[in-house]
């Protein structure tokens, strides 16, 4: 029950969740299903607010990565809750826009970013963050009189995480971001064409849950602020994004107090010794704020007993959460139906797609479960709609926003039709 | 070259497919762009015509894999030449069936079919693919007087052949398929019920390269093909799909008269030494039909030197192409113009998403490129689109249909309001 949202109970032999039974929610809008919770969204985002306060005596902004999961309804909310929107190129933006993101909560990432996601970014986004130096050349083309986003450089510290190798970013040798000396001369190239250079952001990987490498990169980040010059009011924003426990086994969720005192104290003490003013601190929680939020809801199809396995067939899986088979995730599951029945013996859980990499949850101890039965799984709000496909001609289900005990339909589910609406015949 | 489509040329420096220019197609469809030479589709068809006319006495089918890529042109184009088409469910029958791909040419697999699935079966296909026993009980709840599908049982031969793990699919204890015993029950319940057994199914995985892992799996089958009694104009569908080469170092193309050979005579001595008749013989030949008629176009857009790397940053990767990510595929590429310039040195093709995972190409020997130039990637026309997702916002490329000479848009690209179109607001 910790892997669920805040406001997940069992009342009646069934999960709820947001007030609403899931049994409930299956039937009216289907399955698979996807639920965000909105209390354990504002309690992921007070957490983090509570603890920047606490520890951070400058200003301290939060920021929610857009790739982990975006829509209009998600936008809307971030802007009811303050936080700033990272969006990587023309598509992410025009979400964020047509959802009412205001231009100064935009930030735009991209390690090749088009000319029309340059273009899109300058007309949108308070903030670009600058990757390389030929797309600041490209910015300086597009440069029109009027206002111009922020500009920040990212970092490329040469410093690794523990985290899959897949989401480590900050690593040396990396495509991502400008080594000291290419940060010195962009730097000096903003200078030289009025381009307003404001800040840094470096970002070491996704996932990870000791926040020690990051003093090494603040403390680099630093040096390089006091080289460039970088003075009032700049910005400092120091990736990545916080880990989530996924599994029983990964628990207690990594320590979100932790992880702001270490960069708090680390830029101040920094700040200090290089008689820096403090910069505005913006951090990227990433999956943080946004996983535990979500609760993704399959019904079990065929049940099967194999030689040394039982498999619980599920009407969801790789097409829309490709995460075990990219990452190797491992993920746990609870039934809707009184969750809470002994476990009797370890299941696989697939999906109904033709491919071998189509299994969810592997070993997991389980309940006797029948064919009909509602599973959920927690942990679901980040990199799985937003890494979907079509594969085997899967539909994207339907996203469900649970607010005030009632539940909303925030993404419709897609129709046999939607598969082929962009699709001409070769015969008219 | 060897990978590319068979039209494939070089005139006026330039890299030419099905008579067209890939420079004036990216310039005229934008990129990423994914194109499909029809003269290589056939030809691969033919081939495996060819072979099975030569090796095997009996009726020879081939099917095309819809899971590899499917939309209503691809639908089309398996009618006009002949093929059945695999689908997996709703989604791909409703393609097909909208490609107007006829009943007797649908046939229907699946592991975990749901009612919806089952529904558009009996209503679409020519045959369905049994997975299992209780897939088998509902099939009998939804039988209604008049035409019904033809039954096919899926085996679970227990044999393994040499691919990645997760397109191994006929291994024991995996979720597909029946054992020998369960194949008998079913069988008897087929009997009991006059349902219309008419067939044996079985698939040992993708891109596999040594046929002989099929001989064993083809006698287990022939083995229970005369004990279930099968007989008159009974079908034998021994999967799965033969391999192709993604890479330079993969060549030669590994060879299909020699894989239709194997099979042919194991299943015309298999039937000889137990007195069955020859069965009709289903291929499945996956993608080694489809995959190197595909072509994938990108646009170089930032190129860095890293401390020991030259990074070629192109407009698309891991979500239109997510193969290297999942499986670790190894792909090769061609710069668009002068083609056969010489390599200078390895680079790494990478996409613009914020993730380490979007590495398309690594350590590839190129010749020098320069920003804006166009890059080919072969052997692309299964298993990426088909798999593409909208990570990081991205808008799915657009599908060009190459035949006579001209380029026809078969799929639209995304646009970036393509991407909330399902999306409700949540103050409205």
């Amino acid at each position: 029950m910790q892997l669920f949202p805040d406001t997940t109970r069992i009342e009646n032999d069934s999960l709820i969740v947001g007030e609403c039974d899931l049994n409930i929610l299956a039937n009216e809008f289907g399955t698979p299903l996807y639920l965000y919770d909105r209390a354990t969204l504002e309690s992921a985002v007070g957490t983090y607010r509570r603890a920047l306060e606490y520890s951070y005596p400058g200003q301290g902004f939060l920021t929610y990565a857009g790739k982990a999961f975006l829509c209009l309804a998600m936008a809307e909310w971030t802007q009811q809750s303050g936080l700033c929107v990272d969006c990587t190129g023309l598509g992410e933006i025009s979400i964020a826009v047509a959802g009412g993101v205001k231009r100064e909560h935009i930030l735009v990432h991209g390690v090749n970013k088009t000319a029309r996601d340059l273009e899109a970014a300058i007309a949108h986004a308070g903030v670009i963050v600058v990757d390389n130096l030929v797309e600041l050349k490209h910015l300086l083309q597009l440069a029109r009189p009027g206002s111009f986003p922020d500009l920040w450089l990212r970092f490329q510290p040469g410093v690794a995480v523990e985290t899959h190798a897949y989401i480590q970013t900050g690593i040396q040798d990396s495509k991502f971001g400008m080594v000291a000396e290419e940060i010195v001369q962009a730097a000096n190239f903003c200078r030289e064409n009025s381009l307003p250079l404001k800040g840094l952001h470096f970002h070491l990987g996704s996932q990870f849950r000791a926040p020690e490498p990051l003093g090494v990169a603040i403390d680099k980040a630093l040096d390089l602020a006091r080289d460039i010059g970088l003075k009032q009011s700049w910005s400092l924003s120091p990736g990545g994004g916080w880990g989530v426990a996924y599994h029983e086994d990964d628990l207690p969720q990594p320590d979100v107090g932790n992880y702001i005192r270490f960069i708090a104290e680390a830029v101040k003490e920094g700040c200090q010794a290089r008689q820096l003013s403090l910069p505005r601190l913006h951090l990227e929680p990433g999956r943080s704020l946004v996983a535990r939020a979500g609760v993704a809801l399959y019904r079990v199809g065929v049940i099967r007993q194999t030689e040394h396995r039982i498999w619980v067939l599920l009407d969801g899986g790789l097409a829309d959460n490709p995460r075990r088979a990219l990452y190797g995730a491992r993920y746990s599951a609870l039934p809707v139906r009184q969750p809470d029945r002994p476990n009797v013996a370890p299941v696989w859980m697939a999906g109904p797609y033709c491919e071998s990499s189509d299994v969810l949850i592997e070993a997991l101890p389980f309940p006797e479960v029948r064919e009909g039965e509602l599973i959920a799984v927690p942990v679901s709000g980040a990199y799985q709609l937003s890494m979907s496909s079509n594969y085997n001609g899967a539909r994207r289900p339907a996203v469900i926003w649970l607010e005030g005990g009632r539940a909303r339909l925030i993404q419709r589910r897609e129709t046999p039709e939607d598969l082929y609406r962009r699709d001409s015949l070769l015969v008219k």
